[in-house]
């Protein structure tokens, strides 16, 4: 649970954005619809800033990423292949009683506090700790597993079942497996299930829940034309691999970048736009070669451990490996937001742990934000919520493509065939048994025979002497949403004044960086009611506005108007006065500056403005 | 049918758009989804510049428009509002012999040119054009109805038929009512029915086929949350009207802006991405003032023939009801093309009769552009295929919202509560009176009881002295893909050059606007193996980049990277040659720039290249 201080500030948040107009609950007037949530006119130019930023500096600033923009509905059978239609799902159950849904791994999120510390003292009086081994694997799978452990009404029932199980069978239990196991081995012998949150009332076993939204395209609702939008927008730059490959001039290793709509229907969306129903995504597919092609080609390939982050990070070299790569993406990823304006110490990361990997990862490593609602670990210390994960994902996907499709999505390294060729045969013999083994490991487990797998194995390490191979990929994935959330709560700040009365008053300054401000500057004639002024002010606006975008504003006082703008985040505010106009001679066509994060005022010269805020705002 | 040199065309541009990576089949390598269509690399970028242009012009240029960002699943009733539930469907037919699903009125465009040549003699021998009255009638409803009259078996019976429906009920018969009438009505008596376009067989009745993709939120698929993909992206800004208002400190006239994804399941989708089942818009919702309130406020109400568009174009005046409003975006939205290179010769327009308006619009004019697809009028003109409607849809669209969510979504007006207290008595009751019929008119149409209409309209009638009304709207609504694939048609030519031996070759030059170009720039070193030159040269790409996309470009000999951006539309190339090093020392860091669409070089001073560039290509 967030601490209550914690809350206030998540509610003070979810207020200014509805009062200012950054995000508005979608379909609001039709009282709204569960885990969607609109941009307003500040909100909607914060986005648009966000993503113009990362379209940028991944793919406009850089000579080896190229763009991409697919549909959210594409064929079902990209989503066979991702291995979504089959395995991305939730565990739900329903209650016998009160007939309520229930997310069957958030049951204990959903209790209230005293319930369950009420449930773990009557039910494993050792407490949740003295669980054991088990309790620490389980654990170790992701902090909401454990907790739901000690719900069910017999915990030593469950401990030995899983023993069991985990002995039978060495591979971890996905999320999924684990509570249909609980739900149902565990009901068939004990009869004993978790309580229903809402009512205490008994729930059905766990079912997966599929999360894509399903629907059909075409004007027949049958099974054969069943769509669906899309869970991530990663899938379409695998499918399109190889058409961007061969219309783009690029060669591996090279990246395809997509900014895009997603959707997943989660049970239970919360924490306001963080775990949303439809959200965007910023996904870069960086394909490079794998190790053994590194090796053929350079003789050896650097370990993340010699790579110098601060040093080589703009350059990257051809005897990098995947680490290397898979460092170097993380270093890019935390300059992009350093660079607008989410220090280091706001965010936090997580490698996942072995347990935690997808089965074809070799590494994932999530960035982390310190948002109001994020819980605290053991230790005490909050460590964040997910902005954007970089996983090395090895050749997994384009695999799996080639496999579902048909088509190959390997490439042709001259460079590979011209080493390869000079190679002392003992070395040439480890690679291809290296890559051979690779290959065969990950056809077996996708359930490919093993004698299948063998020939086929071979063939792929034999494309190795003719220059060819599949790429692997690192995959750093953002959020848009949740981007846009942590840079709403970073920016989020309280001034309180005290006026000479002793009044006291609290007003909000959002300390947007400029780059992603949703309004560069504000425009202000000090009165409106004087056409010289007005004049004058809309000239400087008419200036700036071609490059940046500006608020006019001549409604109210001059600090009721700083005060919007504050609010706003808009980090410059010009006001034009008397000055202006010339009647101080020497101040005849300067403007003043106010700066928002310490109401600091300059002079400038008309002239020079748009020269000194260029390079503040771009 | 288009002519088979325009199919040609056609086909060169979609061969391109895969070549060169502007468009690509969505999911390819799965064999296609219909309907569904990817950009590629340089697709991707010159959709974002569309989308950024229209944007920038939109809102950021403007003080009178704020922008929105809102999700493709509302609630489903903002569909029950707008209409779409009840109405957005097409008529579908099934064939009893091959079972093939047909779409009613396209009928006889899937029957080959002779059949249906060969039914018009066969069943109407005095050609289609002596049909009568009726038929005129039929054809002033749009295109694709007359032709479809005449293939059914007996179109005397048709046409009595259609005589006495229009004699008992004088309202215009919709697409769908038409064929529903044909299709059941001539049915029954004479048991008559067009015949299947695939086999001949017999069709069954047509039924309406909702287009709207169909889903369901949230973990259970039942009737109560059922949910559509956006069919428009217009909805959900009337859905946020109040929202926008309160938060953008905006008084109308004022507009809300947005640029997003939109779906329809086509029952045919065709020509290309022209009509497409995932498709993206771009649309401004811009309120005014009833004339009424016009009228109260200024005296009187300015006629769209006062408006000199070339003169007021940027002068919107306080007496300008909606004729005038209507006008001034047609010429602001024709500005906007020709300021991306749609010169207004590759235009047309399209005023829709009082038979094609929606009941409640007043005035809709499409844009055109002359697609190679497009057809020929009676005289052999190509009007052309829409690529905007700029429709004058008066209060409906919030009147709907405001009875189906029950929320109030008029607004407040000091100036009218103001100026009503001064009309003398004569002219407040006249305004009074227009207002109260145009509500009461549109409260009947909706189905509203009449005594009930004339209350509800009396009190919105009352609310004008107290400075209260709904807004009306104009909308111009625009859509992405079609303006893309109008954007690549007009940029298509061929340049055909002879060499010496007498050796033609033909090369594809793509005259993209610099504005919206892909690649604004290409850099390219005389010779890659030279690092002197290739240093000089990234030098460059680095010094352009921060400000446009930039192409680098080292491989093969200058005149086919020169080739190659003309083929990618990009407008200027800039080559590092040994003078740029100083082999002429008078020429000592100048580079060559190549204009893609003459040819012509010239010399220009590194240091002053991006001068030179920037306000060409923004």
């Amino acid at each position: 649970m967030a601490e209550p201080k914690e809350n206030v500030l998540m509610e003070k948040i979810v207020s200014l954005c509805k009062r200012r107009g950054f995000i508005f609950q979608s379909s609001e007037i039709y009282g709204g619809i569960n885990g969607f949530w609109d941009y307003g006119p500040l909100g909607a130019e914060l986005k648009r800033n966000v993503k113009e930023l990362w379209w940028n500096t991944m793919t406009r600033q850089r000579d080896d990423v190229a763009g991409l923009e697919a549909t959210i509905i594409m064929h079902p059978k990209i989503w066979e292949a991702s291995g979504h239609v089959s395995t991305f799902a939730d565990p739900m159950s329903t209650c016998r009683q009160c007939k309520k849904l229930v997310r069957a791994d958030q049951i204990w999120e959903m209790l209230p506090e005293n319930a369950w510390a009420q449930a773990i003292a009557e039910l494993c009086p050792g407490g949740l700790v003295e669980g054991g081994k088990l309790l620490a694997w389980a654990k170790s799978k992701g902090q909401r597993i454990a907790p739901n452990l000690a719900l069910v009404r017999n915990p030593e029932v469950t401990l030995s079942f899983l023993a069991e199980r985990i002995q039978n069978n060495p591979t971890p239990l996905s999320t999924t497996e684990l509570y249909q196991f609980l739900a149902t081995e565990q009901f068939k012998t004990t009869g004993l299930m978790n309580p229903c949150p809402h009512c205490g009332g008994e729930l059905t076993p766990a079912r997966p829940f599929n999360l894509m939204f399903k629907t059909h395209y075409g004007p027949v609702e049958s099974d054969e034309n069943i769509c669906y939008l899309r869970p991530e927008t990663a899938q379409a730059i695998f499918a399109q691999f190889k058409n961007v490959l061969e219309t783009s001039r690029q060669k591996v290793p090279f990246g395809i970048a997509q900014v895009g709509k997603a959707f997943r229907n989660e049970v239970t969306p919360r924490n306001f736009t963080f775990r949303s129903r439809e959200f965007e995504q910023m996904e870069l597919e960086f394909f490079i070669k794998p190790d053994e092609v590194v090796e053929a080609i350079c003789g050896g390939v650097a370990k993340a451990s010699d790579v110098n982050p601060q040093s080589a990070i703009r350059n990257p070299q051809s005897n990098w490996g995947w680490e290397a790569w898979h460092q170097y993406w993380v270093e890019e990823r935390v300059r992009f937001y350093e660079g607008i304006g989410l220090d280091r110490s706001t965010l936090g990361f997580h490698r996942q742990t072995a347990e935690e990997l997808a089965h074809y990862a070799r590494a994932c490593t999530d960035i982390l934000f310190k948002f109001p609602f994020s819980k605290k670990d053991e230790n005490g210390n909050v460590t964040g919520d997910e902005l954007e994960g970089i996983a090395a994902r090895s050749d997994f996907d384009l695999s799996q493509h080639a496999r579902f499709s048909g088509k190959p999505m390997g490439v042709f390294d001259e460079e590979l065939r011209a080493a390869w060729g000079k190679l002392p045969k003992e070395k040439s013999d480890e690679l291809w048994r290296r890559y051979y083994e690779n290959r065969k490991k990950y056809l077996v487990k996708m359930g490919v025979a093993a004698e299948q797998a063998a020939r086929d194995a071979t063939n792929d390490a034999n494309g190795l002497a003719k220059g060819q191979y599949i790429p692997h990929v690192i995959e750093p994935s953002a959020g848009v949403d949740r981007l846009i959330l942590a840079l709403i709560t970073n920016a989020y700040s309280e001034v309180t004044k005290t006026d000479d009365k002793g009044k006291s008053e609290t007003t909000v300054v959002m300390k947007f960086h400029p780059r992603v401000a949703p309004i560069k500057v504000g425009v202000l004639p000090l009165l409106k009611n004087k056409p010289e002024l007005v004049k004058k002010a809309q000239e400087v606006r008419d200036r700036l506005r071609p490059w940046m975008n500006v608020f006019y504003d001549d409604g109210g006082s001059i600090g009721r108007r700083y005060a919007r703008q504050d609010e706003a985040g808009t980090p410059f505010c010009v006001t034009i006065d008397f000055d202006t106009l010339g009647e101080k001679p020497e101040l005849l066509n300067t403007v003043t500056i106010r700066h928002r994060d310490d109401s600091k005022q300059e002079r400038i010269a008309i002239s020079e403005l748009l020269n000194w805020l260029l390079p503040k705002v771009r």
